[in-house]
């Protein structure tokens, strides 16, 4: 008898077997109930205790990313993958997606899972998508695995983050762009995450700075892909002389642009990216980038988690990489 | 006790216990038998064999790829997921690199977790990277439990395989690029896989057909990388008027080659990549490139999973789906 009998048996969905095992509020009284009762018909333990109790490794590792189509995020997965498995440990995948109610779900099923810990990819799962959305829930989680996260940074027990420092390199290549005349910098971002929070408040920092107000037009949301960015470009025609973007796909977008129209790259308008991903190399002239250290992030959570897993010694809870810009075709030195 | 344990008390890897439990020439005579002394005395059982009497799901697929990195498999990763986690499954994700030592290596130690069925993303696992590999490791893995091939054709019980007509489209395609008058066409692979050898025998096909000699020196295996194609074209200089790839970065390093050398693409030279990624929609002109309907294998894939693992009528061994060329900048109609 496991959780999916259970979750027959009482006629509902596993998800809500595990919200009612976790206590959670989304469940009506009626339904809690309802599966409760067939727990104790069928004398059912969760695993979750059984293990705990146990105290016998998985010598698994349950890792969440929103989307693994996303080259960051594979690379990432990549390089995780390699450091386990020297390790001789396994990886149990899941993929989230980015709204608030799938991360959570996610979550709450992976910890169901036999691992020894959890790895959180992308600082998704450290920001907001909605404003009514907060990091209780990967606090939470915390309690019962130890929770390493990707690119985002939670205060609190059990959650060991590694970040990259996106705010300063932000802040900096902003000044630049400054420095080198530009003045009307078109940022583009695709989401709300911590870390392109850091994003913004660096170029908005650096204007500031430069006491140049920020145009609202100027600052737009949409979505990582090339084609989408042509046609947000085309449709909104924003006035602009340089592009900062959050990552790499949509700078290629702002280059596709420029070349369809005759705009001068970097004479006229400058492009950077983020990331320094392959669509980086892709295009001629080739993509200015944020290189964000992703390897040195990754060796350096799996190496926490196994300092956790061991037990061996203090292991830091928060530790920033700092990124460096690679400087290519499209941004004057 | 567990595989974990042998292998510390034994002094040996686990994979080592891994080859003994598997019975592999590759172990010697003096290890085997002090693992089997180790697991005699510790009265320890390999989990597999328990699971597979308890017959008991484990809701968890093993899911093979020898590069998560890679755009293509990474891809196929993300739909593979989302299909599995719509029925509460887990994913169980391994990467095994190229090397058939470390593929098999790799499957070992994947039969060795609680999974119900493994699925091995990409044609290397039905291909050879060197002479003497066969595909007996997965033949021999499949006896344990169903295996689910995509982009590969084995003909053995137990194996389920999705594959797409990359001969009959790589055919097509170099005819279309004779029939426009070219005829000394660069075949670009990185790979000797199933895949890579049909795309190869279609090409030499449609030079047979038309009664063109093929040229050892327009018929390249270089790594499927930007940069790398770049580097590979400057040192070699071939003449050539057509460049089809087996994947999308080796065309777009050519189609940076051209532009660095002023060639006029399409009008002078002809360029096709494969796997019509993101990359190719960042170059301008935007590339050329099959479409091999990666979405239809992998649903196709994961549809016949569950009805191998729910038993549920006949599921069909072997499976074509049928490729696309998505017609852009770098070809003339």
């Amino acid at each position: 008898m496991n959780i999916y009998d259970i979750a027959e048996k009482s006629g509902v969905s596993i998800a809500t077997v595990s919200r009612v095992l976790n206590d959670s509020d989304k469940v009506s009284e009626k339904t809690k109930e309802k599966v409760m009762k067939v727990m104790a018909e069928e004398d059912y333990t969760p695993n979750v205790f059984a293990r705990g109790l146990s105290g016998e490794s998985t010598h698994t590792v349950g890792v969440l990313v929103p989307d693994i189509s996303d080259n960051y995020m594979a690379r990432a997965v990549a390089l995780i993958e390699r450091r386990l498995h020297e390790k001789d440990y396994n990886m149990l995948l899941s993929c989230s997606g980015f709204r608030a109610e799938e991360k959570e779900e996610h979550i709450r099923m992976l910890l169901e899972e036999r691992i020894d810990a959890m790895i959180l990819v992308g600082s998704t799962y450290a920001g907001s998508d909605t404003k009514s959305h907060n990091t209780g829930y990967i606090e939470k989680a915390a309690q019962k695995k130890p929770l390493f996260l990707i690119n985002g940074d939670v205060d609190a027990e059990n959650i060991f983050c590694t970040f990259s420092n996106d705010y300063a390199v932000s802040l900096d290549l902003t000044k630049k762009l400054i420095e080198n005349g530009r003045n009307r910098i078109l940022f583009l971002t695709d989401s709300e995450s911590y870390s392109a929070k850091k994003k913004k408040a660096g170029y908005e920092k650096a204007l500031e700075e430069a006491g140049i107000a920020p145009i609202p037009s100027l600052i737009c949301h949409i979505r990582n892909n090339i084609d989408e960015t042509v046609s947000y470009l085309e449709e909104n025609h924003p006035d602009f002389d340089a592009c900062f973007a959050t990552d790499d796909a949509m700078a290629v977008g702002v280059l596709k642009y420029a070349m369809k129209h005759g705009v001068s790259v970097p004479k006229d308008l400058s492009i950077i990216g983020y990331n320094n991903s392959e669509l980086a190399l892709a295009t001629t002239p080739e993509l200015t980038s944020v290189d964000n250290k992703l390897e040195k992030i990754c060796d350096d959570t799996v190496i926490r988690l196994f300092s956790v897993l061991s037990g061996n010694g203090f292991v830091p809870r928060r530790t920033s990489v700092a990124c460096t810009v690679v400087q290519r075709g499209t941004t004057n030195h």
